[in-house]
């Protein structure tokens, strides 16, 4: 166990952070790779997490040389399915030893500093994930565009709904149908529609913003969405609050637009996270390889 | 003009329909080809059309030399799209003349025989189209996810979405979520969302019956997802009544399913298609080519 490191991996769609730290818990060096999801290049997800983890390094004015003494926590995307988890598990890594798990359990580790917990995430996508007494579950996070309500691509996907069928004359009009077209320059449903053709789910999601703003004017379709989606997390935290987690957090980029409109009663549960998810994946690697360590001692 | 023959072209995306008939009307072959929707495949849309017409004129005894004596109609998706109309325009085909249309306009002219009128056509995708006094207008069509509402692909769509919630927890348990989660031989939503991953349209659309199903012996949720369907094709067949069109049909694979549940005094103004698309391609060259010939005569 001499000179060895822990590092600390969360693989993101957009991009892969690393951090290594002494076995004391002292983070010696950061870096950032490319995109690390391996449900959208598996390849690609690997090259990431080494780009990350040499630039890592390098902050810490190590080299590659020092691969070999990584105790490596990885958090990845997609590795709750077996076949992914066992593809991920097959790859001959550079580290002294890597322990694999979900951006979830990761981002849950990091949120509550190390302890379990639970925690919703509100960004492009939506989930819920919940850590209670050793036993894990995950809800939702089913993907564009059959799952993931409350989300930012969700939000922009009913916008686009509305307003075609605004544009078409078969809902009302509304200030959202107005701010959506205005946003794409559109004034008709099939301009619209030849505009959204194999858009991302991260482009839907940069409407979520006008849905909110026009909820806030009082718009009634605006309302109608974003109402659907606070139900929806409503739902969420009281499924996962039923694990009786010890904290519960709210993580991701419509975290300010969505706790405010939570009942008192439940946005009371919710406490602030402590640390990013590529902390938890730190702390990730710290408990397996303790683990490990005290079982064979 | 002499032994001329006009060429009906119905493009399809799983198929391509080529008919040949005399300048007089009567139909001496029939061809059909591999799949021609510019949308999905601009140089193979070309090849289909090429391969439909060539089997056609074999069927009539016929060879390629007789390619310049055709008057083509030629009726394809995405074609109300400027650019996509120029690029058609553009090609060299080996016609005598091109006369080009959407596939809804043919799907129009054959349902009406020649006629003016409107259609609403529900298969895997939903649209509207009328054709009154010379003026046309096309309503939804907007694609998958973002519109065709009613259509099977649609309604797939729903199913997923209401079971993945129905398994998560979230939303009631639901014979259509018992028959949905059989079908794909599922018990868990994340599995039902690994199977859905990169499914086309076409597969969401399979889906449709067992929604229709489950709606006829009472399935709330199923019920729900039929109702917001045929309120929509209520609205559109409103609007379309609006224009006055001499006659209203509705075409496409769910035809049987959604005229029995219109409101009767919705349904009356139904009437059956009198001929398939390749024919309304056939009256469309036919139209055209005695319009310019008149103009120049």
């Amino acid at each position: 166990m001499e000179n060895m490191l822990y590092l600390g991996i969360d693989g993101g769609g957009s991009k892969c952070r690393a951090v290594i730290a002494s076995l004391e818990g002292e983070i010696v060096g950061r870096g950032v790779g490319g995109p690390a999801n391996p449900l959208h290049g598996f390849q690609k997800t690997l090259d990431s997490i080494l780009d990350a983890s040499l630039k890592a390094l390098e902050d810490a004015s190590l080299t590659s040389a020092i691969y070999s003494k990584l105790i490596a926590g990885v958090g990845l995307a997609g590795v709750n399915l077996p076949g992914l988890y066992k593809q991920m598990t097959e790859w001959q890594h550079p580290f002294a030893k890597m322990y694999l798990t979900t951006d979830l359990d990761i981002a849950n580790i990091g949120a509550h500093d190390g302890s379990e917990g639970a925690v919703i995430i509100v960004g492009t996508g939506s989930c819920g994930f919940v850590n209670s007494s050793g036993h894990k579950s995950i809800f939702g996070g089913h993907g564009f565009p059959i799952g993931d309500k409350a989300s930012g691509a969700w939000m922009g996907l009913e916008a686009i709904k509305h307003t075609l069928l605004a544009l078409d004359g078969f809902s009302e009009q509304s200030s959202l149908a107005t701010k959506v077209s205005e946003y794409f320059a559109v004034d008709n449903a099939l301009a619209l529609s030849e505009k959204m053709a194999g858009r991302s789910s991260r482009q839907y999601a940069k409407l979520a913003k006008i849905v909110f703003d026009c909820a806030d004017e009082n718009d009634p379709s605006a309302l109608a969405i974003v109402n659907q989606g606070i139900d929806y997390i409503t739902k969420m935290a009281n499924r996962l609050l039923r694990d009786n987690p010890q904290r519960l957090c709210m993580i991701g980029g419509l975290t300010d637009f969505i706790l405010p409109r939570l009942s008192p009663e439940l946005a009371a549960h919710f406490v602030k996270p402590i640390e990013q998810p590529e902390i938890g994946a730190l702390h990730y690697a710290e408990q397996c390889w303790k683990s490990v360590h005290k079982q064979s001692a």
